[in-house]
């Protein structure tokens, strides 16, 4: 049985990315593609490298007929998803990428985001798309909030670690290099090839990045007190990959050995043997997650690092692999794809 | 009905690159990886990036059971493939990615490669593998010769023009960017990433590349004359990816008729409307070929640009495609996979 | 005795690296800096790179007393130098960076640049600035046009052969391969990193680039014919720098013999042994133009390999020389900076 | 008075940077450069970015007359300095790029680099080449150690920092990201463009790096007890610069303070207002080393960013800083090079 799909703002590297995985899922079609400013043109014409896959023309978002459309990925600006997801008729599933649905609570979206939510009662009822860990309430969800991608890579490494008790929670370093795809495809200068290319630089450091809010979240829920951890992304000149070392205060055996547990049996997520770190490079285009363990010199002082396409199991893969489970789907349906190296 | 695979020489790129594509494709299935000098290791050592699957360790080639084996990928240096498909069970059928047997004439081999050829029989027997101008042959075939992908890149936008007497045939210039994996992973001082990263630069001008074997081979047979091209290959701070600008003179708009005639049904070749050309970063990591006409202000002077992934269509694609038709498979299985971008 | 200097459009990519030239010019000093959107503010929060160095805020064009300039450099947007000029006091020397001045012909700029030119006396007086060709008038000049980078980069190449007449002026082929600060600093959705890190392609193909004026109006004048060459820029993943591969037809030892001996006295512009190519790193953030010349395996043709940093020796650097000669100095005056490599 | 200089392992990248750097050096004239193993080519041929200047051969070392030396840079493998060092006149002052002389201490040295010191004396003897730290005995040094580029970037970063007492010394926490030419010009597979291009990955992690050497030393003596920081290095995909990220623990605006205080006068090393961190982009090709402060929102913690690039103030400017004042130069001779950017 195929599944009808739309993507509604697929002129973002987001939507170019869940055309690109749907080209060869099995039972997936796109039936819409929307992009307000592009609506018109060839979905080739935006993306050339999509010239080969016969696709729909981009519309608005009101040409499409959503009695005809099982599931809908919203890959829109943040803030954009709220009043359009309360207006979608309740026969259709949505995964929404961006922010919109991640928190919660709306004091705390309102906080990090700068306006109120305009659907309290979505907010409510969205499930947060980290799969391996909401695997159950996604599979009966009908709204499921991507996560992040700097909040992916980070929990991955994190979660079990902290739900466990195994580190300090008062002194979580997490040092992020990011590529550049992260940034979106919208006009800035600082985004400029010229500007990135032999540049790495952090920004929102100190505690200003909007992915904060996932973190305090999930990290002082998985707790069960206030956890705040130090974030630092920045950008390297490479356009994929999210690359973090989160620097832990604990037994660095007992820590690997609760991840190796973890992610045992996972089909998306690899731990790798005890004292090794894995690369960026290493997990490109795929929806896969690498994780390391290192032992410092100094006594009870870890290094998690974690890595994965931002693009990918960061985002638009994620979002594959949680439709999968709305649709009754086998999970990894579509998204075995192997990391392209080099 | 699944096909028992041996890929030999995969410590190379284009070993991990079939490795990459055979992880998806439906009815092929590794029964055997070797790597002389790195045989006893895990493929995911060498390759960490296939880390996630599961995969033969590596062994010498003398340890493999080629009883078991239905169809051999031989990614080794050139030179090599010669004595060791001359001594394979007639069993096995065999696809060569190397140089060993692109050239029919003994003479012209020696000429290119400064040897002569240990398995002249073969050399005779072998199939040219760019499989859209010698399908019928591959079909029947029991060994396949892959292209070099220089050779791929500029047959795909030259073939039909030449074939059909639409160029002039002394005027030939052919001006390639080229995408560092290309060279291999050898260990070479100007391969290092700080010699290539900021630096374009040409090499083997002149007439001393050898896929100049290939051109004079295929486009003297094609115009049933002599045809020598002006050919300049480019490293570009890229790893994956040829871009070739051919230089011809001859009506654009009859060029551009021609090779969209040519390639109207082919899965794998599109030619874009007339006056655009492709880039490079539009087929990254897919069997995808595109090819642009320009013309110029000159009269009768035309731009062909045509781009392929190396490792892909240029060569382990290819080597699949190749594959499925010795197989009595779809042609396309396994390789609809989309291109990478951004 | 200290030059005062004005750089108007101080906020572009070859404003800054006229900073970052004038910043260890002996005899050069920065008294004014403009950028009409950017006025008020630090040229180290515009460009952070500069931070060490003490220079003047920036400021609107109309708040410079041009009676305490000696020289201004206008690094303004095409079109907006002509009134400009026009309007300074004839006491002030002016080099200007963009296209406004480059071509003598008032239709010809009117057929290239889509607008008749407003400042036709100035348009006259201006001197072509390829120094190394006008060097006597430059001395005299008050106004200086500086070339376009291309046009400069294929120049070394070509005008001792096409004066000499040592090549068929109705084939020569250039094809260019260009970093991408050329584009400059202006927000393009097909300049940001995403979309150029792997990706090479090229673009105003077929005749349509502006610089083609230049090429046409000088290559015309020193074959006492019309000249019409045929010219591919291509965007390449680098930041800097130019490598123009020339195509033609004449006598490959001919051709070296004439180069060599042209630029043999020449402090800017080397000539490399016969046979060899120069890489376009090799020049980086230098004054220098490398050239090379290697035959082909066809008689009578010659690749003509040409390569400078578009930033300095096709541009700001380009104007130093320029603007040395005008105030009396050393033509190499801060100006033998040695290539950055890696 | 022209100084005259030999370089002693001309022909990796810090040989290379040394002959860019005295290139335009006021005083400094070189008489001598050695390769052993590329004794007898020109320097053009081995680095044709310096093929417009007049250089002398390289020689082996053997062949190089020391009397009529006044300084030598010896940018030499690890190891190999010792012996060197030992036997030249003492007629000879010397600045060691490499890591022979940098630990005060043998069985440091010989825990770090696994042999037994050679030059036990001259290790005592040799003076730490960090110019702002130890001004006054490099005016009176014979043998100046220069030091580590890591070393140099973090401890500009923290050693006033660890000096005044200002933070926990038992949490300090070094995050890098390296350009890759730190790696040098020997071939390594994991060196390679291919490898590294999409690639950001840690090395050394968890206290094996060899810098560690350097920064016990200096910390704990600074401390007067054993500090040990925890430090990671990363591969990023550029060629030139270190951005370390230092986490630390203590008031920000203390810190900043002192930071400000410690460099107001230096002239290549500049601290950001409050709350602002530096590019590794914006110190490119230059002698600058750029630090900023950041606030966490957590209480008492601080980032501290610091870069410079390291074939630069990271080794051989250090070294020309170095040699200008064991010349009794100015300081900053042959130094304000403006950094090269985009």
């Amino acid at each position: 049985m195929t599944h009808k799909i739309a993507i509604l703002g697929a002129s973002g590297y987001t939507g170019a990315e869940l055309v690109r995985i749907i080209a060869t899922h099995p039972t997936m079609e796109i039936v819409a593609l929307s992009a307000d400013r592009k609506a018109g043109m060839e979905m080739s014409d935006v993306y050339p490298h999509l010239r080969a896959y016969a696709l729909p023309k981009l519309t608005t978002i009101d040409e499409i007929d959503f009695s005809q459309v099982d599931l809908a990925f919203a890959a829109l600006p943040h803030g954009l998803s709220q009043a359009l997801v309360r207006d979608l008729p309740r026969s259709v599933k949505v995964v929404d990428l961006g922010a919109d649905f991640r928190l919660r609570d709306p004091a705390a979206y309102e906080k990090w985001y700068g306006q109120p939510h305009v659907a309290v009662e979505l907010q409510k009822e969205a499930v947060y798309g980290l799969t391996e860990f909401y695997r159950d309430e996604i599979r009966e969800a009908r709204l499921v909030a991507g996560t992040g991608c700097n909040a992916a890579t980070v929990q991955y490494a994190l979660r079990p670690l902290i739900g466990q008790g195994l580190i300090d929670l008062d002194r979580i370093i997490c040092d992020l290099k990011n590529g550049i795809s992260g940034a979106g495809r919208s006009l800035k200068e600082n985004m400029l090839f010229a500007e990135r290319w032999t540049n790495v630089e952090g920004y929102a450091q100190g505690g200003k990045h909007r992915h904060l809010g996932e973190f305090d979240q999930e990290f002082s829920a998985l707790a069960g007190r206030k956890v705040e951890i130090v974030f630092t992304p920045h950008l390297v000149p490479a356009s994929r990959g999210i690359l973090a070392d989160c620097y832990v205060e604990g037994d660095p055996k007992a820590i690997h050995a609760a991840l190796a547990r973890q992610y045992a049996s996972e089909p998306f997520v690899t731990v790798l043997p005890y004292g090794q770190a894995p690369g960026m490079g290493h997990v490109t285009a795929s929806n896969q997650c690498h994780i390391g363990v290192i032992a410092d010199r100094k006594e009870n002082r870890a290094l998690v690092v974690s890595t994965l396409d931002n693009l990918t199991k960061g985002s638009s893969g994620q979002a594959v692999q949680n439709a999968n489970l709305m649709l009754g789907e086998e999970e990894t349906a579509g998204l075995m794809l192997a990391p392209v190296f080099p």
